[in-house]
């Protein structure tokens, strides 16, 4: 009954998320592998709510200066995240970049709490915002611990945006918490990607999903970027050489940005093989011609909602999970999700002008459809979606 | 010249210590291996400073509440430390804690600005503020990112401190880098330290140092702790089981603290090598009777103040460091002053009256001299220090 | 019925060993804190056998070389070890040694098939027959994978042995495994640890156990070592500073040799908590005095007998297993019975001379109990165990 | 000169190369990014010297079984290897597979010795025959250590060689050490890649080279890989779907092969600095389309022959090293030069029938030239390189 509902709610959202009428990247014809879910984002993975605070203003002290920012929260249970939580693991393919809370997760095999993304500038008071809403969600469990280590992560928008102002606050973040909900997914310059860049294109929020069986049971696998990473030579689209038909005017940059990866799944995994999984993210990451570029802090964190029950406190648990030899269909499920999720926040994302008059361009949606079509890799659906 | 100034203001510093009369371990009789530099503290290998601020008052919304919190910021090269980065390296022996900027450190090897480190639910306003101190103090770097992971470290004194009450504010973490300074370094209730408890006595901040020679050039080892860990039947100090003969009347509690360890070290020591330095705090904190508990944050960091040149933004460097096979004295004054650190924290603590009328009691000095003499380990010093 | 079976084959292990007579740490009366199990070693953890073949021979070619090696193999499962495999996970405190099967270990969560510990020089032969006897024992299973990692440790017995003659044969290994069995362990002198010194002691194989209580359940906690570690003016027994009192003749050494520890236990714990079970081996170390030289390879495995039908092959399993919060009476007891079965390898050796006439002593017992008087710490033992 | 003369040797090689005439895979208009070395191998890294022995035979017992396997060595340093570590890193994409002496690579952040591969059932015999080469090769070290711990990794030729007849012996592998040489190597069907497979098509060693400047000094990285690893479906090349055209008949396998990567370079980069390098690989495994299967033991090895003086044993040393913020290049080189030796093993792979009349056929030249015309993504070259 759960799942029906949550189909017919994802149907539903569907509908109306058809009415904006934003293309995605598959409905540009790009092709990509594997099967989505119906909604074709992280929140296909049943019980992840997604909140998103979008700061898109001047800068009060100031009026040259722009806020182009914000925070997006992932919250693996949805409304039960602060007493519920769930096996986990990080990965980082290059840390130059912060995910506060990762030592606990590496030690315990868990996330607890929300997963935030911001700006570089404003991972700290995300961080003390979501204990101050922690404290006021209710009392301490018994050890008064395992919810003051919250996990926030960060790519650095301060070419768009005005970084060194500081303007995310405790009520925004609260709000990010409080809103998520389950559904479409925003994309592009939404929450905490809206000053995001990537491959030197507008860039920001992404998500994508896929749909596996194993021994004959479905699982969903669900990956959110936040997407700020990359030089334009490398750009490779479903293996077409974008970047190199779309140069930029000035001289190469650096790959300097980052990007954080969110993996979410259904499937029954222990943290030892959710570990395996958020590697694979960097193999879909791969797939868009990133190498990692020293600036880039590309950090990968995955989730499992599975077992439920599991973590609830209890000194002895049972938890159910994936043998090893099975796990191939959900590799290969995140490195295809993570693929399509950058794709998708390239092309949701618009031009923005920022902080100090600096602007950037979105991915032209006209070039990509040409590109694709030059290379024999245009696949028009049926269906919008 | 340089190297004798340090000796100077170290003896004058001893000399103005002394005058407080404030008796360290080894001034009570506990007998430690190797040899201590002049400060006997972090301070001994030339540039680190340390700034302290010390928040001891009423919260100001609720005179029930109290304050017990403060930071301690550890600033390798001092006022260098934001344009000269140190090769460094951490390790969690138990990761039930916060680092800040631990994905880069591994990364990159370096340590890039201060060590801050604070109570666990002022993480972020820390991390946050210490970005703001360096946007004040001058233009970002050419890649406007070195400077954006700061490295913030936290232990848990919600016991004593009206945590949830985020007491500390970034006026604190400017006031705490701008005043560090050489010298002896204020141990027990003070800075990140003050609300601090280990083995279930008053504790806090402490530190020692050992001077070692390798290929008869003289290199110092300083340890710094914010010591919060540990259970009361487990401690042994020098051997004497301690712990067994000061029993707590009430129900054995959990090792559900944490400790945070700093090393610094003047020997040439590459990235990896000063991994395996971090490693060896976690023996010098074995040895005091800490198994790491489940709720232990107990994460170490050491870094080397040498090749001061090597990491000054050019392209190709040069940096000097010891082979492999010399480290075991390094690894060995890692462990000794590890451990008297750990022992000086408790031995400089006081007892504390705290938030909502808790309070703990420091280490009885009596009782620990009357331990050590009953057990044949009572070494009289013929100096103070 | 099993596990009754289990503790009337301890009891009568037990009659029979003290035939023998061959006094253990305990009963020279060097205190330990914990509740030992029956046997007082890793045998202790139901269904866990031991292999070992002791060769002491002169060297074939050349009567002036001698073969003083070995092999000892730990089947986490006995006679089943080849078909159902334990969840486990390793450390390296300092990986100057060799483990290998260490990446499936990490990746996989799991230990799969015998733990083999021999010389340095010989691990390559014993990895290798390892899988023939695998081969023999009947096909492969459907993946053609599973047991072909074998998992082989050494420390470096050349002092004695005559390690460059490769005196380890397939047919050894395969004896080892054949004839592996539970009840009482051999210590000191005998298979992979025969050549070993520790301390400048002459050491060897030494194990030890701890029960515990989680949420009113039993559980067992084993360490076997092969101890080949350590100088001597560090050497710490029960805290007390042994080593001092007696000095080598010859300048100080370092810490050159390595320690392999395994971890045994019928604790249901997943792979992520086994390896904060393995790192607490090091601290179990610690309290002996080591640092952790360059030159010693600090290895620690860490097994789990329960779940015994989770890793069956089958697509979907569910494990039992113990909340975080719960552990730390595992990790006493990791401590504890790391720092007895060290302690229990040097009580055990034998004088030995051997290749080249090299010789090594063992810890004189007498001057043991004198040190441990004259600190106050010995405590006689009622039993003999 | 002694540059001068390496390159001499190198297009005298490369004259003599191009008599075999045997395509790469730039030959038949594969694009690929990037500057190739002069040779387009890892052996365009000074010094770096390979060593193949090719066993092709019946097994003697049994002539229904047949050997197909061998061993390929790389030494850094050429003659000098034994004598003159080099900085190095390992890191495992998917650990299941062996790579000896990894320990002692993370620890040291040096390589000891020769990079030897061959198939997962010789990993021990070749790993002890290295010890006996090198005891033969003269006294050990002071410390008597160092050169204990070899590099052995694997991959799993079971389908077509004998595996478990274990064939290989250490006169092998004393040949190909003994005869490890600079100059073009071969490819495809031979040393350890003998019997290998990949995405399904027969496979083995390949090799690549880039060249890059970083900060007007050119540097070269070399990749060499033995490749077993991957299915047909997910096969890309240059990012056309190659494997989506070229189907199997049989119902879809699992990625269940293995990759050893080895990466080589000139460039002064430190431990850290060659792990960040080693991840790399993967991103160009990556664009194959692998998706790093459970099955799969991908691991990788990077190492740097600069700071030939460095690693000399003195107690105090100083190693040249580029700035982090230098590095992409590096990176992006290490990805273009993995993915082009992957496709040169492939197009060098020849059909073969091996043990129990398995057989495997190689890439079809006429198809992949096909579908790269068809993608428009065919590139034919001036030069036959």
């Amino acid at each position: 009954m759960r799942a029906f509902l949550a189909i017919l709610a994802a149907a539903v959202a569907l509908l109306a998320g058809q009415a904006d009428a934003q293309p995605r990247a598959r409905d540009l014809g790009v092709p990509f592998e594997g099967t989505p879910g119906p909604l074709n984002a992280i929140t296909d993975v049943a019980g992840v709510t997604v909140g998103q605070v979008t700061l898109i203003e001047d800068a009060p002290a100031d009026p040259q200066r722009k806020v182009r920012t914000g925070i997006t929260a992932i919250l693996p249970r949805g409304r039960d995240t602060l007493n519920l939580p769930v096996f986990g693991a990080y990965f980082a393919l290059n840390g130059n970049g912060e995910m506060t809370g990762a030592h606990w997760i590496e030690e315990s095999g868990q996330v607890e709490g929300p997963i935030a993304l911001t700006n570089t500038h404003s991972v700290g008071i995300v961080r003390d915002a979501i204990i101050a809403w922690r404290v006021r969600a209710g009392p301490p469990d018994p050890s008064g611990y395992w919810w003051s280590l919250p996990v926030v992560a960060e790519t650095w928008d301060g070419d768009l945006n005005d970084i060194n102002g500081f303007h995310v606050r405790p009520e925004h973040v609260w709000r990010a918490l409080d809103e998520a909900k389950g559904g479409p997914v925003a994309e592009g310059n939404v929450g905490g990607g809206t000053g995001m860049i990537c491959h030197e294109f507008k860039c920001g929020i992404g998500t994508a999903s896929r749909v596996v069986q194993v021994n004959e049971r479905p699982f969903v696998v669900g990956a959110l970027v936040q997407a700020n990473y990359g030089v334009r030579s490398t750009l490779r689209i479903a293996g077409v050489p974008v970047g190199a038909h779309l140069p930029v005017a000035h001289s190469p940059a650096d790959d300097s940005g980052s990007i954080i990866i969110v993996i979410a799944t259904d499937a029954p995994l222990l943290p030892t093989q959710l570990k395996r999984v958020a590697r694979r993210a960097g193999m879909g990451l791969a797939r868009l011609g990133s190498y990692a570029g020293n600036g880039s802090g590309d950090i990968f964190i995955a989730f499992s909602t599975a077992n439920r029950d599991a973590l609830t406190g209890a000194a002895v648990a049972r938890a159910e999970f994936l043998n090893n030899e099975t796990l191939n269909s959900l590799f290969e499920a995140t490195v295809q999700a993570t693929e399509e999720a950058i794709v998708n926040a390239m092309v949701a994302a618009r031009d923005m002008t920022g902080t100090e008059g600096h602007s950037a361009k979105a991915l032209p949606h006209r070039d990509l459809v040409r590109l694709l079509r030059r290379y024999r890799r245009y696949e028009p659906r049926a269906s919008a979606r």
